[in-house]
């Protein structure tokens, strides 16, 4: 019985969803015995119904149709009109989170996540907004429903930051954690290390697509804050919301600062982390000089990684994983495998 | 209602299983939903039966009584007994495994896994012998019955190769990895990297308890091959046996070897690796120089790590993670609850 996705969002994360699903298929049924089967696509301007199983082939192919002339295509389709559907079908299964969300308000990821609760659908998302703003709400109504609620798309795509943390790190106490969350801030203090001028090194990764046209979300410290607290929330049971965390930035990094690093061996970093002062865990992002024996010392470029604490297991890192849109799909796929896997 | 765990082996690693288990347990039930309770204990000698739920923190006290005089030590009880107990109280739930096993014959592991799925329980193995000899079997026998089979345990303990290979890689297709999977080998060729002779490291390592009186298993490569072939074949789809594995050791390294390496600027490093030559995996345990930018360059004395490369997301490294009892008990842990948990 095939297991039916929605997919909100259709950017380049959404479409390149599409194209893996297409891909890996058949993948999924002989590893996994999970038949996958997107049956509906909703964006802003309209939703995109299949009319019968695995119609979403025609989206994918090497000439594929655009959305909006697919059959089963409907200008200013809703989400909710989607889940009425299947919902008459008698159908549920995941629902797949693209959309861009704004990290502050949480909209529009934060209606449809509640609305997949509510109407008895998983979650796999990709997009942070919803999941910084209303977490224990999200996933309190997801466990009291039996639900999933998985999100390593938004927490740093194909590395496993959240599977380490919940799943490896079952049963342990996270004492803290410091990881390199965004690959922008640290290409940017990369380029800086080999001698760049901050702007000159931003205009650069602007110009390779690696910094956004407003890049303040990144450099601001933003993206990192916003990671580091959905994986202390998920992991060591805190409650934070993004007012609680200390939050620098790279913007005011100097020439200076970064040799001053260099001289005495180490390499500067944004990190966001968590520590316990005092029996009370805090949660900062900054600058921080990180030395050579650090398993977050060779990271540079875009390269990202985590290194976690604990009080059972030592301390355990992980590192690397791409980043791009098909990798941040493969994040995507994997939540979805993970929760209707049975072997 | 408590989920019923029965232990086989009470050595180094069993001992700790029950202590952690004890300080664990109103953890699990807190963060996730499950109270285990250790209702049977199984050693050659004989067999321990919990009268009553919880008995077993006897056992883990500050002051904690042999087994062999706890109330319920039953001698020459064996595991079959034990499972026909609960058969008729018409309890499952799942085997955890610590016995030391032979991984020629895979004995007596072997039998109480396929005893475990045969009679409905679920397994958690901190012992290789029986997965190197007849993994496939007693997957396909875990599948059928819709039963897990866990053994992080066995796969390098607190560093989780198996959760990343499988859980957070899912969907990903695995092209390749390498590993340091032996604390002992890696920490003998630090030491020889420092000025010492074989002999001197190897004496060195025996008397801190690193190395076993019969070393061959670890630096002759055996212990490496094991693992990489326990992560092959349940990540790749490999089916391997010990016999299609390529093994060298390090017994015939020369400072001279270690030197050369240095002078190249790379570190000298036993790994374990799949590789993909013509379209067919290759596995192999040797001596491999290790440059610089590499994620396991750094591992020295008894770190290990392992880096996966797949089609999708990129390489993903995993690196440190303890491994003494403590941290073998924690990864039986970690799999015991991620086989019940529901969120």
């Amino acid at each position: 019985m095939p297991v039916p996705l929605i997919l909100t969002g259709y950017g380049n994360v959404g479409k390149a969803f599409v194209r893996l699903l297409a891909e890996k298929h058949e993948d999924c049924r002989t590893r996994y015995g999970l038949e996958f089967d997107l049956a509906g696509i909703v964006r802003k301007s309209g939703a995109w119904v299949a009319g019968k199983i695995g119609a979403f082939f025609s989206l994918a192919g090497p000439a594929p149709i655009p959305i909006e002339s697919a059959p089963g295509w409907a200008p200013g389709k809703s989400l909710s009109e989607v889940f009425e559907y299947f919902d008459r079908l008698g159908k549920k299964g995941a629902l797949v989170e693209c959309t861009p969300s704004d990290w502050r308000t949480g909209e529009p990821q934060l209606a449809y996540l509640h609305e997949a609760f509510d109407r008895g659908w998983h979650v796999a998302a990709a997009s942070k907004g919803a999941l910084v703003v209303d977490f224990k709400n999200l996933r309190e109504k997801a466990w009291s429903r039996n639900l999933s609620l998985k999100f390593s798309g938004a927490t740093a795509a194909a590395l496993p930051t959240l599977d380490v943390a919940t799943m490896s790190l079952a049963g342990a106490r996270i004492l803290g954690f410091e990881g390199i969350l965004t690959g922008t801030t640290n290409y940017i203090l990369t380029r800086l290390e080999q001698g760049l001028t901050f702007d000159e090194a931003l205009e650069e990764a602007q110009a390779k697509g690696i910094a956004e046209p407003d890049p303040s979300m990144d450099i601001d410290g933003w993206d990192t804050a916003c990671k580091l607290l959905l994986i202390a929330n998920a992991a060591a049971g805190t409650k934070f919301t993004i007012k609680d965390i200390a939050v620098e930035g790279i913007r005011k990094v100097t020439a200076r600062t970064i040799q001053e690093a260099r001289a005495s061996g180490n390499s500067l970093k944004l990190l966001g982390w968590l520590s316990e002062v005092a029996g009370v865990y805090r949660a900062e992002v900054g600058l921080v000089p990180v030395p050579p024996s650090h398993p977050l010392y060779r990271l540079t470029g875009t390269s990202k990684g985590i290194v976690f604490r604990t009080d059972t297991m030592g301390h355990v890192a992980v590192t690397d994983g791409k980043s791009d849109p098909r990798a941040t799909a493969a994040a995507l796929l994997k939540d979805v495998i993970n929760i209707f896997r049975r072997r």
